[in-house]
Parts: C-alpha cells; sequence; structure tokens
C-alpha cells in the first residue's frame, strides 16, 4: 500500500499543508492575547482546520485574533479544496490504472474522460465550491448584518459560516456558539442545506449538474451515495427527535416544528458537519450512542465529510441482501458490484473500527474516564465531525496529539487507503481449489 | 431465509427446549424457598443455560435447591449437544445444497461423507462430548473432595463443573463465584482447558482426532479456527495483563506467575467460557471495553462458545489482506475463499453489531444508565458469554426479556442464519455489468 505513489504524494501535501498552518496559528499576532500559542494546540486546531473536523481544545472566536480567524478559515477552504481535488484524482487514478476493461467499469462511478486533465479537474472543483459558499453567503450574510445590526461583522460572519458550512467543518466564531442563530430558520436551514450539499461530495455534485437532475442518467454512484445519505439522514432526524423529544435541556421546550427542524439539522450535522444548535454533551446516552454509529458512517466519498463513508455502507447492505436473496453476486441498478469492492469496503470499516478502539483505549487511559466520552470524542475525530462531548477542551496534550492523528488519518488516510487498496489488482498467475470454512 | 427448513427446525427445537425448562425451574421444588419462581427469572435461567450463557439474575447456589440446579445443568448439558449437533448438521446440509461440485468445496470445512448418517453424527457428537467432560471430571472431582472434604458434595461440584467448563456454559454453584477455588492453579487449568476445547467445536475436535493431531492434514476450517483463537487468546492475555497488573481489586496483589495464569484464564473465559476468578465489574474501564471486542469475537463454529465466531474474522482478515496485497481473490492455506464466504461474514457481523447496538439503546433507555454497563451486558448476552457488569441482576422484567431474547438470537439465530445464507444459492439467470462506487 505504501507503494502507491499518488496515495504518498496525498499524505506528503497534507502533511505539509498542515505544518505550515500550525506555524501561522503559533505566530504572535494570530492570538487574541498575543502570546503564541502552544504547538500542541495550534498543531490541533490546524489539524482540525484543514481536516475540515471542527473540534477544538480553545473557543474559536476568544482565543484567537480576526487574524488568527482568517488563518483558519483559509486553512479549511484550502483543506476543503484539497480533500475534494485529492480524492477525485485519486478516484481517476484508480480508473486509469485499471487497464482497458476494468477502465470501463470504473467509468460508473467516475467518469474522467470528460474531464481531460488534471487542472480542469481542480477548475471545475474550484468553481463548484465556490458558486455554492457564494449561494450560501448571499443568503447569510444580509441576514447576519440585520441580526448584528453591523456591516463588515454581518460580512466576515457570513463569510466564515458559508465556508465553513459548505466544507463540513463546523467551526463558529460566536463564543456561544451557534446559539445566538438557533431562533432564526433562515441560517439554520442556509447552514443545514450546505451541510448537505457538502457532504454529498464532488462525484455526486459534478453528476448532479451534469445531468441537470435527471434520475435516468445518474450513475451507479450517484444513486448509492444519494439514497444512503437520505436514509441516514430521515433515521437519524427521526431517532433524535424520539430521543430528545422531552429532553429539557436540548430540545424538550421548543415548539413541534421547531422541534423537527432542530432534529433534522442535528442528523445532517452528525454525520459530519459538526455544528449543534444545542450542546451534544446535554443530550441523552442514548442519542450519544446513535450519534457515534452516524458520525461513524459519515458522508459520500471525495467529499468534505469523513467517516467510512455512505457507499462503503451500501456496497455492505448489497453484499447482505445478495446473500439473504440466495444470488451469486451483490446487485444494484442493474449493475453488478464486483467482489474486491466488497472486500475494500470491509478493510475501511475494519480500519476505522480499529483506530477508533485503539484512540478510545488511549483516552480513557489518559484522562482515566470511562468509554463513553472518549468513544465519541475519538469517534468525531476520526470522522472528522467536530461535535465534541466536551473532552477535546479537557485533554492535556497527549490526548491531543492522539486526536490530531485520528483526524490526520481519519481524513486523508482513509482516503488513501481505500484509493490504493482499489489500484492494487494484480492478477492472478494460478487459482487455488475453493475452500469454504464453516461461518456463524 | 425463513423458507430455509433446516434452519426453521432448529429454531422451533430450541424454543421448545427454552420452554420445557423455563416450566421445569417454576416448579415449587427447584427453589430452595419452596416458592415458585417468577417467569421472567426462570425463563431467563432457562434460557441462560440451553444457550450456555451463563448470565443469571439470582445466585445460583443461593435461589436454587440441589433440584434446581440438577435441572440447570442437564439444560446445560442438553443445550450444548443440542448446539453442537445442530449447528453440524446444518454445515452438513449446507454441503448436500450446494450441488456436487460445491460439495466437494464444502467438504474443506466439514467431511460429511465420512460421517454417514444423522445418527452417527449425534453418536460422535455425544461420545466426544462426553469423553472431555469425564477426563475433565476425573480430575475436578477428586480435587474438589480433597478441597471441600465432602465426597459427594466433591462428586456433585465436580461434575458440574466439569460439564459447564466444555460447554462454555460460566455456570457457578458456589455462591462466591468461582473465587473459593481461584488459589487451586490445578482447577483453574482443568476449567480453562475444558473450556479452551469446547470453543474450538465439533468439526475441529473431530479433526484434530481423525488426524491424530497432525498439522499436514487439518483441513482450511481447522487452521483458521486455530489460528485465530491462538492469537486472540494471547493478544487477550497480554492486554488484560498490562491493563490490570497494578488494579488491586483483580490481580494487582497476587504473585508474577499468578498475574498471567490470571490474565490467560480471564482471556480465554472472555471469548465465550465466563467463569471469573475476579468480578469483571471491578476491572479498569479499558479491561471492559477489551472485553467487548474479545467477546464479541467469539469462539469457533458449531462449538458451545457463541460471538460472530474465529472463522468469520478470518475470512474479514483475509479479504484485507487480499486487497492490500492487490489480489484478485482472498487465499489461505492453498485455497480460494469464495466471494460469497466474504459475504456471509460481513452480513453476520453486521446483524451481530445491530442486535448489540438495539438491545444496548433498549436497556439504557431501561436503567437510565450510561452505555458501559448495557453494552458489557447486551454483548455477554448476544455472544453467549456469561460474563456480567452486574447489571442483570438489577434489571427489571422488561430488561430480562430483552436479554433472554438476544442469548437466543445470539445461540440459534446466528447459527441459522449464516446456514440459511450459505445454503441459498441460486444461479443467476444473466449478468449485469459491472459497478464499481467509489470507496473510502
Ligand atoms: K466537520
Ligand atoms: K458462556
Amino acid at each position: 500500500m505504501a507503494g502507491s505513489s499518488p496515495a504518498r504524494a496525498a499524505l506528503l501535501i497534507f502533511a505539509v499543508v498542515t505544518a505550515l498552518f500550525t506555524s501561522l496559528l503559533m505566530m504572535p499576532w494570530a492570538a487574541e492575547s498575543g502570546r503564541p500559542a502552544e504547538l500542541h494546540e495550534a498543531l490541533f486546531v490546524a489539524t482540525s482546520a484543514v481536516s475540515v473536523t471542527g473540534l477544538t481544545p480553545v473557543n474559536t472566536a476568544d482565543h484567537w485574533s480576526l487574524a488568527g480567524e482568517i488563518v483558519i478559515i483559509v486553512a479549511i477552504q484550502v483543506g476543503g479544496l484539497g480533500i475534494l481535488t485529492v480524492a477525485s484524482l485519486l478516484a481517476a487514478s484508480v480508473t486509469r490504472s485499471l487497464g482497458l476493461k476494468t477502465k470501463k467499469i470504473a467509468q460508473e462511478g467516475w467518469k474522467t474522460d470528460q474531464l481531460g486533465e488534471v487542472t480542469s479537474l481542480i477548475k471545475i472543483v474550484v468553481a463548484i465550491s465556490l458558486i455554492i459558499e457564494a449561494v450560501l453567503a448571499l443568503v447569510l450574510v444580509p441576514r447576519l448584518i440585520h441580526l448584528e445590526g453591523d456591516v463588515l461583522s454581518g460580512i466576515w460572519h457570513g463569510l466564515f459560516y458559508a465556508i465553513s458550512a459548505f466544507n463540513n467543518a463546523g467551526f463558529v466564531i460566536h463564543s456561544e456558539g451557534l446559539a445566538g442563530l438557533d431562533h432564526d430558520p433562515l441560517s439554520i436551514w442556509a447552514i443545514m442545506i450546505g451541510v448537505f450539499l457538502g457532504s454529498l461530495g464532488f462525484p455526486v455534485l459534478f453528476a448532479l449538474w451534469r445531468t441537470r437532475l435527471r434520475y435516468s442518467r445518474w450513475n451507479l454512484h450517484t444513486r448509492l451515495t444519494l439514497e444512503v445519505t437520505v436514509l441516514l439522514m430521515v433515521a437519524g432526524a427521526g431517532l433524535y427527535a424520539v430521543m430528545e423529544w422531552n429532553n429539557a435541556q436540548t430540545i424538550g421546550d421548543m415548539g413541534f416544528l421547531e422541534k423537527l427542524q432542530n432534529a433534522l439539522f442535528a442528523s445532517v450535522n452528525m454525520r459530519s458537519g459538526g455544528f449543534s444548535v444545542v450542546e451534544s454533551n446535554l443530550e441523552n446516552p442514548q442519542t450519544k450512542l446513535i450519534s457515534d454509529a452516524l458520525m461513524f458512517a459519515g458522508g459520500g466519498s471525495a467529499s468534505t465529510a469523513g467517516g467510512i463513508k455512505v457507499t462503503t455502507i451500501a456496497v455492505i447492505w448489497l453484499a447482505f441482501l445478495a446473500e439473504a436473496r440466495g444470488d451469486t453476486e451483490s446487485t444494484a441498478h442493474e449493475r453488478t458490484i464486483p467482489a474486491s469492492a466488497v472486500r475494500v469496503a470491509v478493510s475501511v470499516v475494519a480500519m476505522g473500527a480499529t483506530l477508533v478502539l485503539v484512540s478510545t483505549l488511549a483516552l480513557m487511559t489518559i484522562t482515566g474516564q470511562d468509554m463513553e466520552r472518549p468513544l465519541y470524542e475519538s469517534i468525531s475525530a476520526f470522522a472528522t465531525v467536530g461535535l465534541t462531548s466536551g473532552l477535546t477542551a479537557e485533554l492535556p496534550p497527549a490526548g491531543l496529539y492522539i486526536l490530531s492523528g485520528l483526524m490526520f488519518a481519519g481524513r486523508v488516510g482513509i482516503i488513501t487507503f481505500a484509493a490504493a487498496l482499489t489500484v492494487r489488482q494484480r492478477s492472478t498467475r494460478y487459482r487455488y481449489p475453493e475452500g469454504r470454512p464453516i461461518l456463524g
């Protein structure tokens, strides 16, 4: 795997970019106090911004100067564009190296021909990102100018939230979090739609644009991504509403429609956005467990969302369906899912579960806490969600380094891992006879 | 799946047997107090005994009369033999229905020809079980007569533990648990070896016996089962020792070798035996999380151990290895693992994880607790381990019914589910073109 050079290049680029933003955040001018930030804080926030996670050990609004906040939003924009580009390129490089027959197959997932060169791919990524962010800003800026009664502040905050939302970054620059906007449906819906679009991933956004939303022309990847995304979004909102309906610390005291709106907002953000209207820590333990599952699931491939990705879940579910029906192959939308896709999906899940388990054990040892909060924080970091149980703000440097590593691995590691696995198909020289161990 | 009639017959048989033992345990003479047990208690203990789990809401030694304890040990023996027989028969029926070509393949897992008829399979299952139990009893009975200074009591306790150990039942009939034996290495090792042999499963025990332990003649199923079992056993003991080394409430005050012995004992029993020298509830939270993982893993197929089974883990690991190496197929020991085996493995893991998640949420709602103990208890019930965080003894009837259902599903459900999935292979009438969604 380490031998795959596009994957290695991607890891290196992200490491260098993160190091650059770490050093910027350690400048005296970046901090509100004028004292340079500690290495573990700066590294954590830079990693969190570049990986568009949103976890932070310090309050963004209070700790950083305006210059520091600009560094953070630039890091988010660079990280988001970088992720979309690199993940799309890796998916395309998978296509190229699979040879002629499989090239046609892989085009189902990603029509690389129509993009031509790398530069045109980057151009389209940047164009789609900026157009969506601009539309979000056109809604948010006037609204925030109105709400805050200050033009400059409204522009700055509107731009910040537009970028933070589309990139699924979850960073906020009001010291009380998003709470100031929680009674403004327009802002809530703008952020929610921005997060939702960002979580679909570039290949899906491109396919939707290219096909003018005509369902009959969507490819397999687009259909599976949208199906699982909508399913998880609705299920998550329903479960959240049921669990929190009477919890006065979260949505219990709200009106009927506001409860539903906030359940949907929570559901959309659990899978990666990381914005929260209510403090996650005040939710029921059951809600946290459901969040754990949804955070781990994540969003679309080559998107600013993290996690194991919705197509991974789709492939596993299709494998189960094939077995339940007694089919010899998994199929969906009149396409056969190759057996190696099932193996890649299983590998991604196994790798994610192992990373989360090891990090949880380490954080439990460092903090002496029960598993609940270390597990929540580890999944949030791995899946670059950014929701917090409050643990990040309490962690010593060792814990922050672990979560920084997890954000990096969850962001760049999973993308490159899956691409590297998919790309390395060598032909088998001879076949062994089949052997079937007894299972279950 | 429900259409598969051997699987449906197995579910029915286990339900009837469990109902029978429930009614026996509700007899006045079964209880020490002479008052008949409540339905939820009797159903729970009968399910726990028949599924060889070992969880119990009441102290076995204090609550039941000698007659009640005899009912329990008979239920364990009937349940254990039933599981070995039914699981082996289902594996054989899989073989039969796969047709001629695949029949040869499936024989890798299970040589049904050499057994001939169902009756001879049952005879061999009973013979192997009784021989191993007799050897264990030959060690334990004299030892317990010596330790307890009473011949009748020593014989009864020795027989009880011999049966409970080989069947991985984890039931104890000393009110202080196994603690009375924790300084007697001979008893500890006898129980540990009994649990280990029981957890390998009948196909492996039969293969070991038939091949006179000659490695070169072991089939794929036997090799994979032993490899993963030993790996998990050693890793579990190592992690347990590291985590608990200085915990004075568990092994912290013991000598060096006794610490290692107890770590190994804990590791062997975590994967299904369910015996404990130290109270699980006194272990570090990290140890409980590691236990969660090992309990979920479980033992061998067609064994008295539960969980998702070690061969399921082997198949997933081999799928990962194949992708990492860039092979087009998973292979092990010069055999190709068919793609459908990977799909069955994934389905078993997904079903197990879903059952545990739903039960954990339900128990959290019923008890108002954080996830730690409901998760531990749910995994212990699903994987028929029987280790307890103490929660079972505190649960109201609703909670006991949930865990009873989980023990039943974990025991009979997973076996029949995997067999039903494997057996239903229909030929595909036409092939769709391949479609590969982007993953990770
Ligand atoms: K995020
Ligand atoms: K057990």
